[in-house]
């Protein structure tokens, strides 16, 4: 039987947010070490540390005197490049973002560290604990050396770890943006519809958790149901002129759906 | 205590596809009698009867010798106008549909029956069991006498009875199409997307059933993430520029929706 060696790393995060606050822990519970934690706002890191075992707060990005081997970038994507330029690194360490959206050369900077990306395919909500084992990690390093440590390091964490490049990532950013930023407008507009018309939203919400599991279950193509899909243009237009006079843009959303549905039946 | 007596009804249902077919073994599992189904295709309706007790499939639309209380009439929504012309029904009946979409006042007809609605807000797939007890069922009735039969029939299929009337049932009726209709779509958008580039949609799998989960629990305002959410134009511009070489409607449906949530927010 083959036995894979477990390897412990020594790590610190830069970030002490949303990402942050939900990894530190969980690479503790997996036996690695979190040596330090920076945050701009330096009482965020010291609160981070609090719950951590041995993990020192940090003011500023010189980790040129740091032992640890991974530096984790868990901060808003649009300072990841910002941190990239200042942070200094011990020769030979890895730096990744936890980024769907920032290309892996976005890190490249003046230490002699390697590069990757290591990024959670989750939506993570303060005070709500996630199974981590079931997050898609989604991995990749500038060179095979690079990619094994980043790899190595989210198989210790999940057993869904994909080597995905920046141009896969990005596309798959955007796919998120339809299959959840999206779909959860959806339901903020139909909330809004039936709640200025007097009708309680609970009374959608069976209906709306079926569709989401059958299209999970059976894929959404097949899941596909509604006026658009059957063809029936009486009711879409019904619909239409409805809007057109309660809301012209949600009029203008409903048609380019629809007729994207029928194209695409 | 108040003890609210039972009433069970003789009922016969116009149609034998996907509604008909889980709605009449459920009424005859509360206690009633479904006398006959009719169905365009007589076999369809041979069929149905079959899993049914006393049950004898209809060829025609003439019921005046019928001694069933209740009519249900469970067709596509395009065709419940023609039947409701067609059908002849006896004396002090009920007549209802099962549609979200088609107002109380498309069945009447020539008979000296009442008219109601029965909608049951959910989505039926053909061979999967559905826990009735929680579909919300909608009713109407033209008058208070067909308003409380048509609620003791739904009250005793399910805990979530409530009265809407036709103008409130079309509005539900479009919020459901962007909740459940757009947002399914809006999943195969994305699912086209991932595996145009090679990437398994099963990746996208748990950040979806988690968003939707978030959505229904905390509520989608609260739950609203993403680059429009946050004001990141940056990463919207970026997307759309993205999609505009690869797929301008969906720029454009990219465009209108992010536009909506930074509306919105």
């Amino acid at each position: 039987m083959f036995l894979k060696k477990k390897v412990y790393y020594r790590i610190s995060i830069v970030g002490a947010g949303n990402v942050a606050s939900h990894l530190a822990p969980v690479l503790e519970g997996a036996g690695h070490e979190v040596v330090e934690v920076y945050s701009r706002q330096f009482s965020n890191a010291e609160q981070l540390c609090e719950g951590l075992y041995n993990a020192v707060p940090k003011a500023d990005l010189d980790f040129s005197g740091s032992n640890a081997q991974i530096f984790i970038i868990a901060v808003p994507d649009q300072h990841i490049v910002e941190v990239a330029r200042q942070i200094v690194l011990p020769e030979g360490s890895v730096l990744v973002h936890t980024s769907g959206s920032i290309d892996m050369g976005a890190l490249e900077n003046d230490s002699e560290a390697s590069i990757g990306v290591f990024y959670p395919l989750q939506t993570f909500t303060k005070n709500t604990e996630v199974n981590f084992k079931e997050i898609p990690l989604l991995v990749e390093g500038e060179d095979k050396a690079t990619l094994k440590i980043v790899k190595s390091l989210a198989e210790s964490l999940s057993r869904k770890v994909h080597e995905v490049d920046s141009e896969q990532r990005a596309v798959l950013h955007i796919a998120a943006v339809f299959s959840c930023n999206f779909t959860n407008h959806m339901i903020t507009i139909a909330q809004d519809m039936v709640e200025s018309h007097a009708i309680n939203f609970e009374l959608l919400k069976p209906l709306i958790a079926e569709t989401i599991s059958k299209s999970l279950n059976i894929g959404p193509k097949a899941a596909q149901t509604g006026p658009a899909r059957r063809g029936d243009q009486a009711v879409v237009d019904k619909h239409t002129l409805f809007l057109e006079e309660a809301n012209p843009e949600l009029a203008q959303i409903y048609r380019l759906i629809s007729q994207n549905i029928v194209k695409s039946s």
